[in-house]
């Protein structure tokens, strides 16, 4: 493990904990914006700790050209046992956009829709000695001996213009990083800003993967309050502007925020732009650095139109302009999708995880940071001494395969990964719709206000209300259950509540636990929240049993008080990522008669 | 990022702190050795704090046929971009075991030599999806998914078999995990021993690389003398019996013992049996968790043996063996290598790192852990909220290989590599051999038994020390340096001093800088190590101004006392492992030339 001496650094942290200049491998974007603020007080101990390399000296003669390098540790690429690779690779408008809403034949495979069983790849190829070899050239004898924490020179500057491009960033002087994928960044991101104890701002319902970061560093969680489009600005505020050290048990007031601002996990909220201004305002006045995990970003489908609903001239619009191939369809991709974090950072508080794991494959391994050069320089540091350069197997094939592709062909690509997930979204509401009875907030009065804010459960008034579809019945008592007479086509209990997702891969689905029969006798022995869970497991043993696998809601409980469900409200998450047409269609079949007994709906 | 719920987990930490048993996925294997001891009290809070996913009963159920799975968060593979990947591979037996010391041409190429131009390859081949898979079937739609902590099943499976058969640990529940390269698991497990502010034992002379994953922690490094084998088990004990926690500042006494037991970097010293036995010893005497660090283990190449020199008839036979294809060379090739720490480790107080970066390479990132189930739990719940599993292309690329290759053929790859490194190993130090006029420890007297043992200057009496051999001085006085009439073949000055290597792939070599004519003037003004300092940094630049490019010794130094080194004496590290024949000779023939001038030795 002799990469030190392989490993150029730059920039620093000086005697006084202050950050010196990094020599940026960036050219910096002749700009009126501005450069990031000085964000060195947010750094913890350890991070400060980090020297680069006493060795630089080393790496300056070491490209002199004729130079006999005794001075690495590094085996011969000779003696690599990998003289070629070679892929078969999707082409860029593999998947088609403009899918079927409803498959002729419910096949299993995706690609046999598009392709009628046939199948089209490109092969890449990648030899050990590319001839006259640059900088940027992906061989493997650079690619598979050891590598810069920076990756190879091709990458970054892909994920560069990529950046630029798509995110906007409001600073002038920020850059990328690779990582071995959002879950190392986000743990690197932990180990550079946290000192043990401190308070981590996170969303009410949050990634369990997440917390497995922070919380064995004995740091504790503040869940802010949320909506169907994520948290809410008043409740930051409250919490920050209200936070007394004295009644936290000399807490500080937490400084990093934890987010997942599109196809929110497990809400599938999506934050748009104007509520990231807010949110960015509150984090700017009192110094937060915002950390957004994006897994799902280009997985933004926009809303679910119910069927036989008939589009806005407006919406009708985009939806035919993103059907189209070319610039005007990749243009009408890029404005629908949200304005990042990054696109309102004047001061460099934000730090970006993104992932080529929903966008090419999760064993890649492989996701950037964007940020500050502060940050980049310091979570460099970190890199060397732990994960050093993800994979060769991984940068060399993906960079591959993206420069193959080209930018244009990159966001083609996207656009058909968004357009999978658009039809599997579908897929699934549809399903639902067809076997519950669904009432759209608005469509339909469901009653008292006080009733209505229950199943507006989500806020925004977007969501959508389930009752039995097979067996109604002529009244329902909130205390009593069913009563009177059965009729069908009558109303019985709401059963469960959502929002249709706008993207990401998940339903995060209400289930009205205080609508079930023995409710009201549960409650006599305990709490509301415990009665619910009595109720959930139950429900979600009996789904299982009935082979229908869903998530239980409390593993993503950041145990705050609640916006989004609260006494009487239970939640599943619903993933349907990887669902075929008919599996979604059983599913919800399966999941409507269970639901049915379980509600003891059927009389 | 939502690998939480692809990722089985097992064992724990019960509430008191303490291990509770986990389910090994490794078959115990029927054995009359004891199992590991209980080491929990070495965790520190953080991995005792690290819980595993609460949400096992999905995992379950997930496993029941026909279930209709939307518990998970996982991209669909059919989107995966990558449909087959190919590799052309190197046949096992692509390096000669009875490689020339002397080649015909000096071509650049390894290969070039092996096939005279023409090259052998294999080729290999995955798909997406395999027909009829199995748990350990290698294919893109499983390797290229989120995968568990614990790798593609097929390749824990090979290396339990590889660790068994040539590492024969000395208990019997020991297992392996995969890492993402040693870097990475050495900084894994300073974050489960290591506590802000604990000692580390380290040899005297060690790697830079490896203390930046605890320097940063503000752990101290506690230097521990070596020779020429490794560290002295008698200095071991003295500071470890004789730590005073008032002498340190509060400082506890230390746990964890960082060693590279083979081809050490930098000293290039390699530790067989015996020693290690003993060192083990004092670590079980004072409950030291030992952590070895064997990138170089396979590169074990024995003694170099002077051009001319006739091989005893032992050696003889080992050398003629080793040649050999088939069973018995093979046998032969296990038994020369040094025994590991595992092989003594009746208590489970070994972590023994591995790697592929010299085997196969290092772009693979992917190593493994041989250590106690304890150990192996909390570095799996560590695992999965950092890397996950390593990259899949590097899994899936290196298990398809291995499992081409079989085990022999793994074995046989092995003594190939052995056999090149042999190669080069030979080829700098008969460069050097012919550069210099060459002593060895024994061969010649030196004068004084002071004198004689600044020049053993590793211990063991197997050392080298060169004298210039272009031009020699009448006499030599180490006050006023040459004196007298020049007398071509008469001894001038030691210049450098040098054990050969018996591993890896460096040469440590003193630099007598006590022996410059500057020396006792730089003395006036500077201490003996500031004057060595100074010397060998003007030397280092001189070098590289010539084009030899070596690392200077001083960023190994742990700062302790040396019994390596000392007052008058600077150290350079020189890599031989990616030199050819020819800049081998080139570099040394400079390597000479600049001694001569550097130290005035040529009038």
């Amino acid at each position: 493990m002799d990469a030190a001496f392989a490993i150029p650094s730059r920039g620093g942290i000086d005697a006084r904990g202050k950050a010196m200049a990094p020599t940026s491998s960036k050219q910096l974007i002749d700009t009126e914006l501005p450069k990031a603020m000085d964000m060195t007080h947010h750094l913890n101990r350890l991070s400060k700790n980090r020297n680069p390399s006493s060795l630089k000296e080393l790496y300056k003669y070491a490209a002199i050209p004729g130079m006999i390098p005794l001075g690495g540790g590094i085996p011969h690429p000779d003696v690599f046992p990998f003289e070629q690779l070679s892929a078969l690779t999707l082409p860029v408008d593999s998947v088609s956009l403009d899918l079927p809403r409803v498959p002729e034949k419910a096949k299993q495979s995706l690609l046999s829709w598009l392709f009628g069983g046939g199948k089209r790849v490109d092969e890449i190829s990648i030899p050990k000695y590319a001839p006259n070899p640059t900088a940027t050239t992906v061989q493997l004898s650079t690619s598979l001996q050891y590598q810069a924490a920076t990756g190879p020179p091709a990458l970054p500057l892909f994920l560069r213009e990529y950046v630029e491009t798509v995110y906007k960033p409001a600073y002038a002087d920020w850059d990328v990083l690779l990582n071995v994928g959002a879950t190392d960044g986000w743990a690197k991101i932990c180990q550079m800003l946290l000192e043990v104890g401190d308070a981590v701002l996170v969303e009410e319902w949050t990634y369990p993967g997440a917390e497995n970061a922070f919380l064995p560093m004995e740091c504790e969680m503040i869940p802010i309050r949320m909506d169907g489009e994520g948290v809410l600005p008043a409740h930051l505020d409250e919490v920050l502007g209200g936070w007394k050290e004295e009644e936290r048990g000399g807490k500080k007031r937490p400084r990093v925020f934890y987010t997942i601002p599109t196809g929110q996990n497990p809400s599938g909220a999506t934050m748009m732009g104007p509520r990231k201004k807010e949110v960015y305002d509150v984090c700017k006045k009192y110094d937060i650095i915002i950390c957004e995990d994006e897994p799902y970003y280009t997985l933004y489908v926009g809303d679910w139109m119910p069927k036989g609903k008939k589009a806005t001239a407006e919406e009708e619009h985009q939806i035919e302009t993103e059907k189209k191939e070319g610039k005007e369809g990749k243009e009408a991709f890029l404005k629908a999708l949200p304005p990042t974090y990054l696109t309102f950072d004047t001061d460099g508080r934000v730090i970006r995880m993104d992932t080529f794991s929903k966008t090419s494959c999760p064993g890649s391994r492989l996701g950037w940071f964007t940020t500050s050069p502060l940050f980049i320089e310091r979570l460099t540091r970190a890199t060397e001494s732990q994960t050093q350069a993800p994979s060769g197997f991984a940068t060399a094939l993906t960079t591959t395969l993206l420069t193959h592709w080209g930018f244009d062909g990159y966001i083609r690509w996207l656009r058909g990964i968004k357009s999978t997930y658009k039809q599997r979204r579908d897929w699934i509401i549809d399903a639902i719709d067809d076997n519950f009875d669904l009432v759209l907030d608005g469509q339909e009065d469901v009653g008292s206000d006080e009733k209505r804010a229950v199943y507006d459960i989500q806020g925004l008034g977007k969501g959508a209300t389930c009752y039995s579809k097979t067996v109604g019945v002529a009244e329902w008592d909130e205390k009593k259950g069913a009563v009177g007479s059965m009729k069908k086509g009558g109303k019985g209990p709401a059963l469960v509540s959502f929002i249709p997702p706008t993207a990401g891969m998940f339903i995060f689905l209400a289930v009205h636990t205080s609508h079930h029969p023995k409710y009201p006798k549960l409650l006599l022995t305990q709490t509301p929240t415990e009665a619910t869970r009595t109720l959930m497991d139950a429900l979600w043993r009996q789904l299982a049993e009935h082979h229908v696998l869903v998530a239980p809601g409390w593993g993503f409980d950041a145990r705050g008080e609640h916006s989004i469900g609260g006494p009487g409200i239970g939640y599943f998450r619903l993933s349907y990522s990887t669902l075929s047409y008919a599996q979604c269609r059983t599913a919800m079949k399966i999941f409507a008669e269970q639901l049915d007994k379980f509600f003891e709906v059927k009389k």
